[in-house]
């Protein structure tokens, strides 16, 4: 059967999704990948439920009009707070990145003490903590939670190690360093720019990258042993705003050089009913 | 003549517009405010001007539709971006935050070095260097500016007064100080929570809350004296998101208890076409 040949949809609330789409890009090489970035509306971590499905929506119905055959939600806001509506209306694949990092966590504890970090709306949610307890099954874990939110701007004004990172860090994390915790999920696809911190700071701790995880559950839907190692994915980037943070970021986040991205509104698009 | 009944309009990309109304509530305490905190899209400050334009028009609709006597824009980032358009749609007046500031500044200096702090967005338009310079007239002034982008953030997780915020606002603040600064505009409505922090760093140095010098202006705009000093002004809240960080934080901003606001939509409204 010759593989289908319709790109892979995308999308986040601004930049950080660029981070999934490295690693997919890195799996996936013979792929097409079509990426939104929300960033007339970012961020999504400190907005409603209700808001963050209703732009959800309108990404989604944007990436359905470029004819894709599988979504991937790059966003952890929106994966914790719409991914249940998109996927009732949606009949390709949606993913999510918590699920995928769910489970590689509830994998990967040995002492059973998982932390999570992410937004206050990730974290306000508690879709990690049932995720994780679902994929542990039978065995016994205590999830330790954190919302983080001073980490986005952070990484986004680029002080990805400077003096006051690491004692905000510290803030953060002494609670869960105290529950000790052997693995923590890195809830938001920007933190995995502080992973040098933060492995400093957590020694002999697991950290996992909900973007790496969500790249390797695309390959396993999909359907795909080995692709060309030597291709270069292709990109097709488009963002709802010309902010100057995604032209300065853009590159950091992806890993490689990239394409100006193409402005376009979906403020006004729909998805079809629900099934 | 009796005066005019019809409410103020105050309009912000979130919640800091709300520490320009507590210092209009003070001063014209016979008024009625009709405040809008554009949450769903917030914040203004790292998106373009364009975006920011059409969002300031949507917002100003929306207060026109509430027959206000007055617009003042309480958004530093829309304030810089998109006050000349706002003006040649509208007949009534509208104030913004930097002009009364900028004037403010440019008489209070002694030795001519100003420092002005915001957002990037308010920043790079370099509005408040060229008020400045206008209301400076002859007199030579050196304008030192810089973007502070982590300010917002620690205010809205009320770090007012934490190592980190010190640490950080010592980074920010420290090219300004080596300047000789004798004053600082704080050209951000969510800075004022951070002015014990700053006072304590710049002693001698005078800080300039852009929302006290906009109500001032409102006051001379109306052609108000005196008003009931004990009466307290009516304020009807409206939100485009019900958010965690509106309902925490508002009555830190405005200084005084206030009603649950009401969510509305403001995506479809057109402000009339220019004048």
């Amino acid at each position: 059967m010759s593989p289908d040949p319709r790109p892979i949809g995308v999308f986040d609330s601004g930049i950080g999704g660029l981070s999934v789409v490295k690693h997919c890009a890195r799996l996936l090489p013979d792929e097409r990948f079509v990426y939104l970035g929300d960033t007339a509306r970012v961020p999504y971590g400190n907005k409603s439920a209700e808001t963050v499905q209703s732009y959800s929506a309108q990404c989604a119905a944007f990436l359905l009009s470029h004819d894709v055959k599988m979504i991937i939600v790059a966003c952890n806001t929106a994966s914790a707070l719409a991914l249940d509506m998109l996927r009732s209306h949606v009949s390709i694949p949606v993913l999510g990145v918590i699920e995928p990092a769910a489970r590689k966590a509830a994998a990967a504890t040995a002492n059973g003490h998982i932390g999570v970090i992410g937004t206050r709306a990730t974290i306000a949610s508690d879709s990690y903590a049932r995720a994780i307890t679902r994929y542990a099954g039978e065995r016994r874990v205590d999830i330790h939670s954190r919302p983080c939110p001073l980490f986005v701007p952070l990484v986004e004004e680029g002080w990805l190690d400077s003096p006051a990172t690491r004692l905000i860090a510290e803030e953060y994390l002494r609670p869960l360093m105290s529950n000790g915790i052997d693995t923590l999920v890195l809830g938001c696809t920007h933190y995995p720019l502080l992973m040098p911190v933060l492995s400093d700071m957590l020694p002999g701790v697991q950290l996992i990258d909900c973007g790496l995880c969500a790249a390797d559950e695309a390959r396993s839907v999909l359907g795909v042993d080995q692709q060309s190692p030597t291709k270069a994915s292709q990109i097709d980037l488009y963002v709802t705003d010309h902010t100057p943070a995604f032209t300065m970021l853009a590159r950091q986040f992806l890993g490689m050089p990239l394409d100006e991205p193409v402005r376009v509104n979906v403020d006004h698009l729909q998805l079809p009913s629900a099934r």
